[in-house]
């Protein structure tokens, strides 16, 4: 693995916009790193984090991102506090700014939030640097804002499948990928449309109009020149090399975004017909978790000639592990 | 401690139904071994599963269970995932086979699995041998079918009471055990009545008609010679060595299964002056929670000289570290 | 730091009632001990505990305290089991000993216990005792009784304010200290009235009439002719050297003991302007969470010249240890 001359300078990670090349290249070789001699070779637990509290505040409930930020953080041997609003003092009044403060007191070194509001993370992130403590902020998810843990692994997995030796974000240059479903509501996508963009690759958006915000007029011009939005899905698919899958919500029906699951499915719904539009290598990821039969087809997302479903989880570990290593690095110097 | 000569080879313990004698005797012994050697000893922790990854999915709620398979792992230094369905992804739609390959990707090793459904522990293995993997599944306890640890820690405290230098099997050889209360719903009678025939025990069932099974013919020959069911609890007692009570759900009365709880005490209420009827050295086990005064009268739960409640407690610490290492074991075969 | 010449005897913390100063001193020195070596100087992890089984018992929720016992518990390299009746056999019929036993037959050394009602950590210690266990209790807030741990950590941040070298009881004797808020419905405040009053500090509670208990008759003489009581703030406020302000419950206004939390803001919320009364350097102290603009106003909260509020939860972790650590070193004894 080829070693980077720069130093890992971030804080916080709260958001995928102003990511540099540089960068995503360190945090996908760290998560290579980490994948291949913690994960793969039996020696699981490393001690970079023995000592430190990393606490999962999770104003939002989530088993599969707790989850795996828990295993990655005890695999970096650190202590874990895991808050969430079932158990939480939030039902006394108390405020979120609060909450936090409380953690950071207990002695908190990372705080990895998610919070069903947009900019929860970035205000606890604020609020940490204005009273000078060293707390690092990961957001895990704020509202239909950025997931950039999520985005991340997302590109983890596809630069490993194309150079498992070295993943790195140039490995996408002029690949054609194709985000279908939700966009509106999805901060998997927004985060997603940062890296994928900063790549090179061409990204297409596949939605019902119902489903596509209005605000690509607010996206630089570098990137809008990169970014291309249909209303139907066959533009989108036509000789992709990767096509991701977003969640649909089932309350978008009740909201009157959608007409029904079978129709969505009917139309936007990836098949393995579908598929033979895209390049004969096309792989689907989907962020998880999956309505079978809604957005993708349920044999297409257990065949893994196909599916990227797995390996997302997997990387999802890995890619973590390097996030909470390299804003854990950033405390010492 | 005597050697065996075999090794372990079952790689999921879902069910009792097809144990051999040997390995009820290498997971009494190993107990045994753990019992004393960690839990009485003062070196509590053994680094047999670091850095194995157990994971609990809970899909329905257990408070003991759960935390004695918690401080299994703990001892024996794996790291601990949580997973129940108040805070899961279920409520979103995934399919219980998801969430079970979601925990795998992340690179799980072993699954301790409880679920409302019968078959669902079983399920999952297949999954989990279909695809490859090397994970382990063990069955805490599925619908109205088994829950093995269970049997197994309640024969590890009856074998360990009759020897405590050498618990195995044979111990149980013509001593006449009373299984009381709700065959019919009961997972800890099924998997008792395996491991309880296996030895060669005498075992009689008793309990009000309602709440008995009616799958008796179904048991192969050889099970059913040593198997007695009554509809009153006095042949069922007598000469007894051992009364395991079962506990009595409060909605079997809805269910007009029972007339009341006064009048089940009344009827099949372990009480000081029933036992009069067993051998004089008589104890009485319960999976618990008990209902005070349903169940087993309440001064007699108490009473040390009578009751293994609190035994087979401590046994399902020593009896899971052993599973877990057990199956452990068969993953670098 | 001196040492001290006593050695710790007390096995359980239930009430702050028969403290003995050499009793505070030794938690104090303990604390400080623990906050400069272990929290600050880096080397977060200590192994007095390895091994032991702290066992959070929460019948009521909390996520601070029962985080604070967490790290606490895991800073001392202590496996931990949490409990909440959320997820508990509370609900199928158990009662609360049986639950502690069946913790205490798993092999749980210290038990947590937070309860609705006050006594219930008392009568789980007299069970523990009466079967000749050797666990521990530690009441983390019991209904309107104690809450030792709060008041002790309360005790710490003020007296490390006074003397950061050399914290103990006797730094207190003189200084003013206000109570005030909800005294009726307060086991801070009742924990508090221990501590302070055995200090010699002058102890002035503050609070309207309807949230002041009848009890003070109970107390002993040389208590009373250190406690005072008000139905208004100004007196109490006057010339004070700490203020402590309480939690008020939403629900009293439903009970009709309190008019609005505007009225209660004005007659009794600690604002810049009402601490002209007191001492020049007066610190504010509230054990949290904190209704901003009901007990403290929010910018006083947040002013680091007069809130403790953070040194609080800080003093938290380092108490905690302490505590854990001398109930854990008579069990050797």
């Amino acid at each position: 693995m080829p070693t980077t001359t720069t130093t890992w300078t971030r804080h916080h990670i709260l958001s995928l916009a102003d990511f540099t090349p540089d960068e995503y290249d360190m945090v996908l070789q760290n998560a290579s790193r980490f994948q291949k001699d913690v994960l793969s070779r039996g020696t699981k637990k490393v001690a970079v984090l023995q000592g430190q509290v990393v606490t999962n505040l999770f104003f939002e409930p989530s088993t599969r991102t707790r989850s795996s930020f828990e295993l990655a953080a005890k695999r970096l041997s650190a202590d874990i506090l895991n808050f969430s609003t079932a158990t939480s003092s939030m039902t006394k009044g108390e405020t979120i700014l609060d909450t936090a403060k409380t953690y950071l007191a207990m002695g908190a070194n990372i705080m990895v939030i998610r919070h069903r509001e947009a900019g929860v993370p970035h205000a606890i992130a604020k609020e940490m640097d204005r009273l000078n403590s060293k707390v690092s902020v990961l957001n895990a998810g704020d509202g239909q804002h950025e997931h950039p843990s999520q985005a991340l692994l997302d590109l983890f997995t596809i630069c490993t499948l194309l150079d498992s030796d070295n993943p790195r974000l140039r490995l996408l240059k002029d690949k054609k990928i194709a985000i279908v479903g939700d966009i509106l509501h999805s901060r998997v996508a927004r985060s997603n449309i940062w890296s994928l963009v900063a790549s090179g690759a061409q990204v297409h958006l596949a939605a019902p109009p119902t489903l596509l915000p209005q605000l690509f007029a607010s996206y630089p011009q570098e990137i809008c020149s990169n970014l291309f939005v249909h209303w139907e899905l066959e533009p989108a698919l036509k000789n992709a090399d990767f096509v991701m899958a977003l969640r649909i919500q089932k309350e978008r029906m009740k909201e009157h975004l959608l007409p029904s699951l079978r129709e969505y499915y009917q139309l936007f719904g990836i098949t393995r017909s579908k598929l033979r539009m895209c390049k004969p290598n096309v792989k689907v990821l989907h962020p998880g978790p999956v309505n079978r039969g809604v957005e993708i087809s349920s044999d297409l997302m257990d065949d893994p000639e196909f599916s990227l479903i797995s390996n997302q989880v997997t990387s999802g570990v890995a890619v973590r592990m390097a996030l909470l290593y390299l804003i854990g690095s950033t405390k010492f110097m």
